[in-house]
């Protein structure tokens, strides 16, 4: 069956199971503290373009988004997120697990609009009641967001200075930042999220690896003694040279670029393909997310040729529903579903 | 140079690389609803010869004792381990982190002996101001220990008794449990483990894979929701087929047992060399992991042409150091150490 | 100055000091192991006229909100809570220190709609993602609301009914409860709220003690080990006497529903004086809060003779502002500030 | 029926008393932000003689441990205690319910002994795994300790100074400080242990308040948002004005001085009669806990008529007990006292 559901279904990227292959009987010491992480580390700064940054590799974002959050908020802090964001809605309460609010910010296209996180700063700022409320220590945004939408390099930059004024740290999500940074409309580039986030982080889980995601610490933000922290969480894993390997692979010869414009590529196909085929789009996505409306009927009859996600209902006879490209789509994936639509 | 100093130096074991390599391409669900964690769980049912068992595959080790203890145990309630249990000493208080005390008894070769856990219970039973002492929920061994020692299965009896009479549960951390099954002095089966303890979990990552803990409730122990509280620890991996292939291969035609068994074989080698060359052993270990008292002056020059871990200091001119075999130790490995040694 | 700023802004109601003063130098067991205590429990459930229920007594608010919470709730559950709730604004994010999240359902007039509440716990359960979803484990609910409105029986008959068929417990804030029950357009009792719902509390605090709240488990849902779990959240009190004479006072001869009646009776006589003299309503109170809407020199000017509290700003010219009367305002106290408005 | 079993088994010592009823009527502000608090810090920095401290009130032992230990731990640091210390033993878990572990050093009369301290330090920092260990971030002491012992100026001092080498603070339980420094065999003044501790309080429940203990952070050390966290921990006061008076009026005059000073003469009385009678001291306790040891009839004999404490089991026919003096201990009653015993 044609699968379309989600960016993490199949193993690794060739290269990345290549070099796992390669490297496997190497003898390194665990931790993280092979020579594999360390060349993987290096490769991201130059693909970055700075050297005062530090990077940590981690299995998985669910814990990176707890780890990093956890670490950096102080003990009675909450991190802002729009309402839409993973960190609110998918994760379990793994934010509130670890002690801290997730103050909500009504979301505009899966965003957080400046104008609006403005006002809750200053509004909070202004409270005179403020002590007893969750002060909003840092914010949080996802790009490419759940909704498949991104920001501009102007949103950021809007973003960035309202922290800077409120000294607050931004924390970009970048689980799928392979496909946010090879979408055809995006004016955002690899070095602009470094310069105007204080920490994010690259995924590479939903592209091209089995598992891991590299965090970036701008300006030397790494909180103190983070390594007994991952250790604390759960988080540090044991043979880390299976995420410094994957890492390492991804960014030789800009691989992790290559398989996002092949997503991308991909999806701008799948974008005619629903188009001409009179699909309704349930909202405008320039990344490898795309959600249609179908009826019922419809979708029972799609599901027995292709693996689609559930969306949302939109009404008791339609439901939204998302296909995903990926690394690995191909054309030959396309012209299937191009039949079956 | 060559590398004795731990069990998790290299990559994958053969077999599990070959079925992570065959399965890349298929398309599968995720967070371990893909048909390799099934067939995986199968395996493991039928390796233990029981059917009324839950098995769940986390991806470390830590992560693992966190997210049992703390999702096992009730809010009011610690964990009983011996003195030198890893939980108490080596990660970095993740289990006080979940909220939950480390309970300690004095270590008796690395292990809880029964009568000491027996006195803890029921001193704490007996004391009148009880209520404002932590309640001793759960007891928590490591077989093999942390000084690589093996409880027999009259010692393991025992403390099941001990915590039937107190119904509290009795969980095993396996990390090296194929080690410990393969040891030629063991009396104790995969299958007297799942009778006598409520949990415990068959190491992974330290016995051929890449990572990955496989953790065993018998009679039907695990945690309601248990999903969503992986979920919110942060120990829900996206890609579940990672450890289901890897356990999938190494359930396969007994590979586990096999892995283990070679370990062991090249341990009883490596002792009658260390024996033979008047090494001093530190302690007494019928697993994978030998202890031997060398002069720091013996151990500099060691360090030149073998890895091996330090253990702790004995005195101030004499260490105590440790040698691991493993899986992948070779008798060629074992005769280039005879050179050095 | 007059005082009209909140309801905790003075000492103990009469008879409650007088009971403190008479019983000082009796020589009675720590830890609400006392006969006041005990005393003033079985005051509390000859009020309620049930039997079935276990009553403990407590320091504060918020204390009482993160006690009662996070030891009802399991460990993967959510509390659900009206966006004004006091749990959701002003605690300092009580909750989530303690792990949880507050699952949020946009307010009413300061309440939760029933049929909003069934619509959350409906779209819950159909959803094809909800085991990444926070479960909603607990309904809170205050009342009177931080609005100052409050609930018909019929609204809480609707909510009780909703919260058995999902078969989690209701729990109400009564950190104002007297002055609810004494409402004239009430028509919910004490023996009401016990009824319909799992754990409620009696407000000792803002009802005329020093401290203290009375939390009230209907039909023995008290949490096991629950002393313990007092101690662990730092909520024992060594001197638990403090608590017990104070509810014991409160409880003796209707003392308790006296308090409230002046604070009600009171309130009415400052509603019709605000309307008398022109002042319009920001939003319906039937309790002791009562909120208007001033410009802002009239506001400075007040502010001169007599201490309100600041509610909101309503624009740039105008603020909502709070009037509060307890079970100590007397006439004469209005005499005055009918002058002074 | 005589009662000798502890310290906080009455009320309110007379001048605390007297001046909550004085107050009583006052309209002061909520939240410890009223004239009483103010007033009783002026008077604690003046009964220490500085100026440069902060002085925070708070309702109980149990909670101050936790609120402080956890709000000046960084998230990776665990504290450290002698054994015997009441964080360790006696409070349900409190400290690891806050996330961070104990870490003990076997008591020596209750107390630390400074060269355990110094090798436990030395050893952590040498150690090759010490990032997987908990990091000592802080010294834990109790004066008087849990077996009524005290530290002498020499003690602490070194103590200081081992802390200063480690650049970690030492936090001071002085749940029982009044009996410690009217002990006739102490060196140790309120402000030598402010000049040598980081963090200590002044204990008002077991030293004639009804609740309360005062905090004080020497050299401003009071973590930032602290008002914030007392909240979040649930710890914050309402009507704050009940902890001010009773300060106020145990720092009027030396009346706290004094209220100890009563409890040592008669301590020292105590002494002499049960030395007189022949009973055998458990302990040597220079404070106004007091230990023998008795054999289990006599002890069922004696308590027909005295309530005293149950210390612990001593062999199957004796059993060590308590007598507690206090503030409010009189000549009558130990007259009584000496027919009984």
């Amino acid at each position: 069956m044609l699968s379309f559901e989600c960016d993490y279904n199949n193993g690794a990227s060739p290269k990345v199971l290549e070099r796992l292959i390669e490297t496997n009987m190497e003898y390194v010491p665990g931790y993280g503290e092979d020579k594999f992480t360390s060349s993987a580390v290096e490769k991201i700064k130059a693909a970055i373009g700075r050297e005062d940054i530090d990077v940590e590799l981690i299995v998985g974002g669910t814990q990176t988004n707890q780890l990093i959050i956890s670490t950096i908020l102080k003990p009675f802090e909450g991190v802002i997120s729009a309402s839409t964001g993973h960190i609110n809605t998918h994760e379990a309460g793994a934010i509130e697990y670890s002690g801290h609010k997730v103050l909500t910010i009504k979301e505009k296209n899966g965003k957080i609009d400046s104008k609006d996180l403005e006002s809750y700063l200053d509004a909070y700022h202004r409270d005179g009641n403020k002590d007893a409320i969750v002060y909003p220590g840092m914010v949080y945004i996802s790009h490419p967001t759940e909704n498949g939408t991104l920001y501009s390099k102007k949103e950021l930059e809007k973003l960035r200075g309202i922290c800077d004024s409120y000294s607050i740290p931004l924390f970009l999500d970048g689980a799928r930042l392979a496909y946010g940074l090879e979408s055809p409309s995006t004016d955002v580039t690899l070095r602009d999220i470094a310069d105007l986030c204080d920490i994010f982080y690259i995924g590479g889980t939903k592209c091209g690896a089995l598992c891991g995601e590299a965090v970036v610490f701008s300006g030397k933000r790494r909180p103190e003694h983070f390594y007994a922290m991952k250790k604390q969480h759960g988080a540090l894993l044991a043979k880390g040279r299976l995420l410094g390997v994957q890492f390492d692979a991804l960014f030789t010869d800009g691989y992790y670029f290559q398989l996002g414009r092949n997503a991308m590529e991909k999806a701008e196909r799948l974008k005619s393909i629903l188009s001409s085929k009179g699909y309704r789009f349930y909202m405008e996505s320039p990344t490898n997310q795309q959600y249609v409306v179908v009826d019922n009927e419809k979708m029972k009859k799609l599901s027995e040729k292709v693996r689609f996600g559930f969306w949302e209902l939109v009404d008791k006879d339609h439901t939204a529903i998302r296909f995903c490209t990926s690394w690995s789509t191909t054309d030959k994936d396309l012209d299937e579903l191009e039949k079956i639509l």
